[in-house]
């Protein structure tokens, strides 16, 4: 579309040297104000020589990143002002704290969220102090951070973040710093194609800058050692027009660094100006920024003999011991006075009117941003009834209906309710997942050539599909975390791809709650497909319910895990699940044809209570002799198989059923905000019954969530054992042990005076299971007797 | 180094008109085998009309990756033979099972593996009623497939296996086919990097051949829509020298492939030779093929009037409902027909001698390459006596000494030992993890440019450190399919990154145990280090113990934990973990000073029961009021620390110290081959006395571990519960309720009778905890009356 100009012509002299004076001014501001956090606790600005004891007994932090952070921080300030601009900031490395705290307090945002942290000097002390300190702040970017939604810690997300950020958000342009060593992970380098994705009539624009400050913690970082037509032609070849900043002289390197975001941002908004008038043609050559500076720049360049600046070991604290070591302390004090401090701050400690002047105002300055907050922009969404798209079933458990096609049904209307508000994030899988009635509102994005023949594919579609876990995560979280709602829905396995992500992102939320100027934002729903039980054709790979595990050890208070097990109750949790806000909500259900139990109104009462005594399929629920328990729509499929079994073998056996449909509600009510009180765990599974309980993944999480309820002995679970193969749907619920036939054999050894009474139903079990066996070595399809088996009241 | 040619001068006619005629007659048979394993069940050389009854009832498959897949394979046979290669081929879509497992039975490999499936007609019907049935073979490349070690169920992972496979494995070519789909993850897009890392001096050589055919499941693919051009940039910027190959005319696609494979491979000779000859000058331009066919090549073309071949249509089973639908049926039956069955297979069945020519001979078959059954070329570690690291002594819990330091020189010593055999692989943590040690002998791997001040970085180390936990994952798990030794340490928290990795590696050990051709391989060790409970300076995204849940349920025949308290049991651990096969080994401990607690001959001794008590903390353990139990480093010293003020304060309490290293060993004997039985539990936690137990994870990893015994009521576990921030090591025992002072209190609670003698304890543990509280509030170093406790006996 527009062709950016190469390196050589970034000599524009933007800036007068007033500005350059400002602006250096600012960053060497905040370059002091970094190094005082890793390193003062008294003195601030350096009015008495420094002394060991103005300096932590404990140094913390890392300087290498910092330099470059402020860097493109002050420059950005120029740009915002200077264009009126809607820009929030995300450092790839966060660990680069300290130098976007500086930032945020130099523009004094951070004093209006924290106002004992006053914009002078008693204020940079309590600054300094606090940083990376017991009760302080953390050492990272993080929720506390003003104008933060990444958290730095984990690498890899920030640009997957960024461009979840900008869907649907016209305005907005997300400065994207993207570290050298960060660049080195999967998830980072599978985000850089997120440009195509992003259609600049609707979506605002990211804008990344890979940060080369050539080392790790103590390695080079590959890309550091690649020159830059290598780096051009990487970023070519994926659609972006690079613009290379290098360089050690501040003075060049500012000018250069304004031109080439002047030239940035000139270019976005061309680029969005013409697809708002005239349409898009074509995918956009959106701009890219590479800026090689050395890594701990201005920091000092020798201690001890070795090359500090420009080296691995600029990384962290870059001179250590200077409490006791007078020689480190004189090289900490000439790096530190080396700013000016007396130029930069006046008596009170503020920062002079002639730098501070450089930053926007109100809510345009980074640390400020509603966007940043993204809570503060939510909008509920606009919600269909969901009962309008329930199932009117006459004959309960007979009819097999694909449940998640139901729940495409009232996705698809959400679509249309809020068409600026909503999107749902999928590997590819959305029709696969039979969420396929979005199509008829919505097409697949993608902002590439469409030809004859793609399937409901378009630019202007807003189901994200993308075969990386990594981005539809990440988008879902930028997405929410600047306000919007959606869905991730993906195959049960494969989410444990994103396993890490979920808790960094739990870690957040949990974090964020306890900040009180953090405002809620919608939860991250997960919807899981093509479970385990049902990937008999794909085979052993794709069989994992590993991710339940992952969401019950979150903090409670973040965590939720819902196993509807037909239509009518996934309706249900999904429309609690969209109304929710700050949490993790995983929904699990199968996308394959299911038998239905619940009509409209059991449904609404069960998925109330959360679980519950299904009395339609229990005999004698009153005096249970035994208690038939199950989460997941297999698992319930096979106890009521069981109990219809029970009923014809051992006709006067009390069968209660019971159904959880939200896991948490079995845990102690002192463990879980769900968790239901003893006298509610009694009266649905009695005092002293036996219960058997079929679940859908690992046995280990029942074991784990019934801790410390009266309930060890007498509960006995069966779940997923990793066993598996591309087999038959019932060969799965055997090889696992899960089966209505173990299930059967479970009850006649747990309830007590069974073992005459039952044997003939022993004896049939074991039979068809040895027939099943026969079955399976001789290749045949699914045996039939077992397969068709359906509940028939009587 | 080399310029390879542009696509436009593949035009070398390098295949004879006979050579052509002979491998397109194999690329046919074997797509008719492909379509017959998805189809058939009867009249497999379609020698009779095709009817209903010839054609499965349930079609499972994927066509669509499949031509490209053969098409690949048999051209490799051809240079195989030509210059007697050593290859073996990775299906990145390894999804298109049946064109593997196609190929290998032509080859006659299938047959040798499974001699009831012989090379002949009715070995033909049996392997196609096997394909994708219960009971036999999975739909995927798998464990089962000759001449796999890369099951393509879970995509994104094919280079870092191939780039893993390739290291100090000069001979060997690995042909890494790269579907377009999975080229979009994260894990993927990250791995091109690999060629960063390969000496050609030492290493063999990856080959990736970039499979586009368009679509994903639904959806294009991102780089499909993308030009040459672009795709030419993007691997040219990553150091690759691409070469183009596109057309839908076999003749003369083969002809392109044939010149490309030709030049590839001529190529990879020569960087090889030069380097080996001349030593390694700069890193290697590297080729790699770009491959465009359509998606199911050869297939229909129409079905009820949609295309079908180059469409998403085509992905799986492009005509269904062939047994009902008769212009279905004749529509497969022509497709099958196309490839002239009659011509390729004799009057036997067998592939006709002009054809099975192209094979190579013996262990060049890639399906019967050793490298792909990498147990059978595996040689044991040369492992140094682990006693001669051992810690000396003298004052057992006074000293603090980093174990993980002491494991670094036994580390060294392996490396010293095994020049060829045995690498480690690390997120460049090596040093922050005090393994550094090692660098005395092998340098950091970067095949780059290495200048002034890099620190131990050379083409020549075997250190592998890449900012990406998938790539050392993935590389060792390639390294140690082929039968090689390895190691890889990460921060804690961030091995959650892998979890996905991690289980799919599980299941293919789990697969391999039951598949009798397939030798042990060597176990696939972590060592987690810098753990939640001292990430006390990084914070709360840097907390998180979550990969132990993800081991724990993995099948108990392939997963181990431990929890070594101190570095001689780490050694005794490292030892016996680096001398196991088919495990999945996971080992946990943090790499601070910390203290020591056992002799060597102590050690011994309780690394070899896994669990046990340990006399020298307990005060009268034969006749114990309390059992303080303790898995983890920083769980250990919290236990004897609360034993120590027990001692003090309730010097009459018996008290015994459990400390548990091998995790399973606390399971039921029927849920764990490491379980112990209920008498030796009992022997170690008695019969009923309450338990106290600090845990280094999650509390529910207990929980559920311990379901089986009589420990329900009396078991009291504390563990990691999702409380951290930047801070001190005792606020993060004190966050999370594990601190001394609160095991006091749960000894005080669970202890009957202990109420009134217990209350100066209770008072003092409040006193410290508000004490800590305010002083936490008041930003101040550690506590140091709680800091510096340590065991002193007496």
């Amino acid at each position: 579309m527009n062709d950016t100009p190469r390196p050589d012509s970034l000599t524009t002299e933007l800036l007068s040297d007033d500005e350059l004076h400002r602006i250096d001014g600012w960053w060497r501001a905040a370059n002091y104000l970094t190094v005082g956090q890793i390193y003062l606790m008294a003195n601030p600005l350096l009015r008495e020589p420094l002394a060991p004891e103005h300096i932590k007994p404990r140094l913390l932090g890392h300087w290498g990143t910092s330099p470059g952070l402020s860097l493109i921080y002050v420059h950005l300030n120029r740009l915002i002002v200077k264009y009126d601009l809607d820009v929030i900031y995300m450092a790839g490395p966060g660990h680069g704290g300290p130098a976007l705290v500086a930032n945020v307090w130099l523009e004094g945002s951070y004093s209006e969220f924290y106002p004992e942290i006053t914009a002078d000097a008693p204020g940079m002390l309590k600054l300094f102090r606090q940083f990376s300190t017991p009760g302080g702040i953390p050492s990272h970017v993080s929720v506390p951070t003003p104008g933060s939604i990444h958290e730095g810690g984990e690498l890899g997300y920030v640009l997957v973040h960024a461009f979840g950020a900008v869907m649907d958000n016209p305005d907005l342009i997300v400065t994207a710093v993207v570290g050298d060593g960060e660049s080195e992970t999967g998830p980072l380098a599978g985000s850089w194609k997120g440009i195509d994705f992003i259609n600049p009539v609707r979506d605002g624009a990211v804008l990344p800058i890979l940060h080369l400050n050539g080392y790790k913690i103590a390695g080079p970082t590959v890309w550091a050692r690649h020159d830059d037509r290598d780096l051009d032609a990487f970023f070519r070849g994926q659609g972006y027009a690079p613009v290379f900043v290098e360089g050690d002289d501040p003075a060049t390197v500012h000018r250069a660094i304004a031109a080439a975001l002047e030239e940035s941002v000139t270019t976005i908004r061309a680029i969005q100006r013409d697809a708002r008038a005239n349409g898009l043609r074509g995918r956009p050559h959106w701009p890219l920024i590479v800026l090689r500076t050395p890594k701990g720049w201005t920091g000092p360049k020798f201690v001890d003999g070795k090359p500090i600046e420009g080296t691995f070991r600029a990384h962290q604290v870059p001179v250590a011991d200077t409490r006791n070591n007078a020689e480190h302390r004189r090289i900490l004090e000439d790096w530190m006075r080396s700013y000016h401090p007396e130029e930069l701050f006046d008596e009170a400690g503020r920062l002079r009117a002639e730098y501070a002047a450089l930053a926007p105002a109100g809510a345009r300055r980074m640390g400020a941003n509603p966007q940043a907050n993204g809570g503060l922009l939510m909008t509920p969404l606009a919600l269909p009834e969901w009962q309008d798209y329930a199932l009117h079933l006459e004959h309960p458990a007979t009819e097999r209906i694909g449940s998640t096609a139901v729940l495409g049904q009232y996705l698809r209307d959400i679509y249309r309710a809020n068409p600026h508000n909503f999107r749902l994030f999928c590997p590819d899988e959305t029709n696969s997942n039979r969420l396929g009635a979005v199509f008829e509102v919505s097409d697949r994005c993608l902002v590439s050539t469409i030809i004859p023949g793609d399937d409901h594919i378009s630019p202007e579609g807003r189901v994200m599909e993308v075969l990386s876990e990594h981005n539809c995560h990440g988008w879902l979280e930028g997405y929410t975390l600047t306000g919007r709602h959606g869905l991730f829905a993906t195959y049960e396995a494969f989410a444990m791809i994103v396993d890490s992500m979920a808790m960094q992102h739990s870690k957040w939320i949990e974090h964020a709650k306890r900040v009180p100027w953090r405002a809620d934002i919608p939860s991250l729903n997960y919807l899981l497909t093509s479970t385990c039980w049902r990937n008999d054709h794909n085979g052993f790979s794709h069989q994992g319910p590993g991710f339940i595990d992952t969401i019950i050890h979150r903090k409670p208070t973040v965590a939720r895990v819902y196993l509807p097990p037909d239509a009518n109750c996934l309706l249900s949790v999904a429309d609690h699940c969209f109304r929710s806000v700050n949490y993790l909500n995983l929904i699990v259900i199968d996308k394959q044809p299911q038998l239905q139990w619940l009509t409209l109104e059991e449904a609404t009462a069960h998925c109330a209570a959360g679980a519950g005594t299904w009395p339609r399929y229990s005999r004698n629920p009153e005096r249970p002799d035994i208690v038939l328990a199950c989460a997941g729509d297999i698992p319930t499929q096979e106890i009521i198989a069981a109990a219809s079994m029970l009923r014809q073998y051992l006709p006067d056996l009390g069968v209660r059923i019971v159904n959880v449909v939200d896991l948490m509600r079995l845990a102690p009510a002192d463990r879980h905000p769900h968790g239901m009180s003893d006298e509610e765990f009694i009266s649905i599974f009695t005092a002293g019954t036996p219960v058997v309980f079929a679940f859908h993944g690992y046995a280990g999480v029942i074991h784990d969530i019934l801790h410390g309820r009266d309930a060890h002995e007498r509960f006995h679970v069966r779940g997923y054992q990793e066993e598996g193969t591309t087999t038959t749907p019932f060969d799965m619920v055997v090889l696992n042990g899960i089966s209505r036939l173990h299930l059967c054999l479970d009850v006649v050894r747990y309830v007590p005076g069974l073992l005459t009474k039952g044997a003939a139903l022993v004896a049939e079990c074991n039979r068809l299971l040895a027939e099943h066996e026969v079955y399976i070595r001789e290749h045949l399809e699914d045996m039939p007797i077992v397969a068709d088996w359906v509940w028939t009241d009587g």
